[in-house]
């Protein structure tokens, strides 16, 4: 078994539930810091944990040109890689290859494209992403997709609609085939952990079999062990179809067919108006099953997390919250403060007085402006937990109201 | 009273001390991190509470600049800008001024600089940089000097010399006449703090009168209370004299008579060979007053801080560990590592498995060395972290050994 999607209360269209990933569980609605290269930008592992972060999400791309695959693979996985004993998604990479636009060509076979690094060609196909996610080892991997560009015309919206349902196939199958490689399952394990110290999440006295979670074993040194058992990662669909809602009820049956883990909708926030984002949305949820998790890519502002948590989606992610701190750009209870604004130099009042966190807990605006206009690298650590932990609280007070 | 320093054991010329500030107790001989504009460049104040650093160096010309004298004192110093309830020194400004070359010019009255970050004009003097000091508020500092340049004729090393006495005398008799103005001090502290949690040094328990330090109120809400009772700032002197021991003699004694709360020797590690510097610090030592803590400026290497603290130094400060960090550059109880070569890419290993600090204890050479070769500013959180950790370990392990 690779994950368990427990749903608790509910209230009209959202819902409150539990992700049991391997590597421990995932409260939802969740929103999922995105750490690209294996960190997310600026901030130590353990102050994420002090955040309740539960689950990461790591980018297969980056991941897949630095530090590349086999290496993460060989240091045991990318919890292992970077010390993060929770849960972690990965994309496919099928998103961030569709943003390099000029950089890529399309075929049925996959994707070629050149590093924005250094410009090395490189080939990502159903089979080598899910290959990659599995060499990462991320709790939750995602199929292979084709983004579709906007605006697009019908027959471009489709035909690229119909490439993705058949890379979603070989993506089932290649996982199929090769999931048992993960590098925290049970035949790589003895190599990774020494001592066990897992539990059972149905019976968590009783020696771990079928799903387990890890457990650090030592807090304070900060080891953690791997899980035993008969656990692999879970694989989840992505429907497409452009901004035609036809096509988004079609992807999404025709992916469901596949059978996924879960599902996600893809292909949004790609330059269309934000009134058509919702309505498609809206529209593309209704045809996802309920009792499997529903993941809404990219998404979004504070508003727009607590919106879509309403309308039923259990998993989240943007770059938003950690981009925007590093450019001065902070969400609070009041509304965005671009801290660089001189009205700030002098103010020696919290970010945000109803905020919680370290960073309101202990510094003034006037401080926080001093050290971003500065060019001071603790601008960017303190903005980027601030901002992190708005939109964590955020994500708790919707789980509470539901 | 400003400053008391309590001498416990000695051995040889060597001693353990611990230095009484308004911000609390700083055990000696200790290793200042650099904090040149209000933070150690990348790690948060807990951390730095929590790597148990007592006391930090701030740069005055830095912050003369940006954000500003007024800007601080009008916040209530830099311990309460920077939000840092520990002792703080800062330097004078004379070095960093010296460092601009050919910026600046220097005449009796002082220098006339033009800033790095926009060109503008400035005039920094033994008065306008006390004033500066006093405004920011450390607990001790430092007499404008002038830094005499490696190689110097014997006469310009003692004109210069001699303006850095007139400049002392300049400096003392502003501290003396300007020193009540302090934003911590009786007059400003109702302004600044609610409530009072203060203790005598001499009596713990005793309302504070005298010679007091500062207490956290609350270490969850991270505020913290300034000292009520009579206490000012320290000044210290500075010796100068170039590579000319007898002139170094004259300087200590001369500088002695006119009477400061420590002492410094500055005016080194201006390009002249180490065992150039080694000589002139053992004999400038000699006549430095024995009951009164001893500060050799911009040193050094791990093996140069146990060196000279067994020489019988108090105080040292170096930009070397943070610097060093930014630059991949780490210092191990197995020599300096290197952390962006390629021979670590694979290596599982802590980066120095006799170290507790926090990332020795937690992340591999290979994450270590990924994160610096992707360029994240994660590689310099932790890369600082560990070197100040490595520093201040050091330092710890002198003092136990005295």
């Amino acid at each position: 078994m690779s994950l368990r999607f427990e749903i608790g209360d509910t209230k009209d269209s959202a819902r409150r539930g539990t992700l049991l990933t391997p590597h421990g569980p995932v409260e939802t609605p969740v929103f999922m810091p995105v750490g690209t290269q294996a960190t997310v930008k600026g901030i130590p592992q353990d102050i994420l944990e002090e955040l309740d972060v539960q689950i990461l999400l790591g980018n297969t791309y980056h991941l897949y040109l630095r530090p590349g695959i086999d290496q993460v693979r060989n240091l045991g996985g990318l919890h292992r890689f970077m010390s993060w004993p929770r849960a972690i998604l990965t994309d496919s990479g099928g998103f961030q290859v569709f943003s390099l636009s000029e950089l890529r060509k399309v075929t049925e076979e996959g994707v070629t494209f050149r590093s924005h690094l250094d410009g090395s060609a490189h080939f990502l196909s159903p089979e080598t992403a899910t290959a990659a996610q599995i060499g990462l080892g991320a709790d939750v991997i995602m199929a292979f997709d084709e983004c579709t560009e906007y605006p697009a015309d019908a027959s471009r919206v489709r035909a690229s609609m119909e490439m993705t349902l058949r890379w979603a196939e070989r993506s089932k199958r290649y996982f199929e085939e090769h999931k048992r490689k993960v590098p925290w399952g049970s035949a790589q394990h003895s190599a990774l952990s020494g001592q066990l110290n897992c539990r059972s999440l149905d019976s968590p006295n009783q020696p771990a079999s079928g799903l387990v979670a890890c457990a650090r074993d030592d807090k304070a040194t900060g080891n953690w062990q791997l899980t035993t058992g008969n656990c692999t990662q879970a694989l989840f669909g992505i429907v497409q179809g452009g901004m035609d809602i036809a096509l988004r009820k079609e992807s999404a049956e025709r992916t469901i067919q596949i059978d996924f883990d879960g599902y996600a909708i893809g292909g949004l926030s790609v330059g269309e108006p934000r009134a058509l984002t919702r309505e498609v949305v809206e529209s593309t949820l209704e045809h996802l099953p309920k009792d499997k998790p529903r993941y809404l890519m990219g998404v979004g502002t504070p508003e727009e997390i607590v919106e879509y948590s309403k309308l039923g989606f259990d998993m989240m992610d943007c770059v938003l919250p950690t981009r925007a701190a590093r450019h001065g750009l902070l969400f609070t209870s009041e509304g965005k403060v671009s801290i660089k604004q001189a009205r700030y130099a002098a103010d020696s009042g919290p970010l945000d007085a109803n905020c919680t966190c370290r960073v309101c807990q202990r510094y003034s605006r006037a401080y926080l402006r001093h050290l971003y206009s500065a060019n001071e690298v603790l601008a960017q650590v303190l903005n980027t937990i601030h901002n992190l932990s708005f939109y964590l609280d955020t994500m708790r007070r919707v789980r509470h109201s539901i």
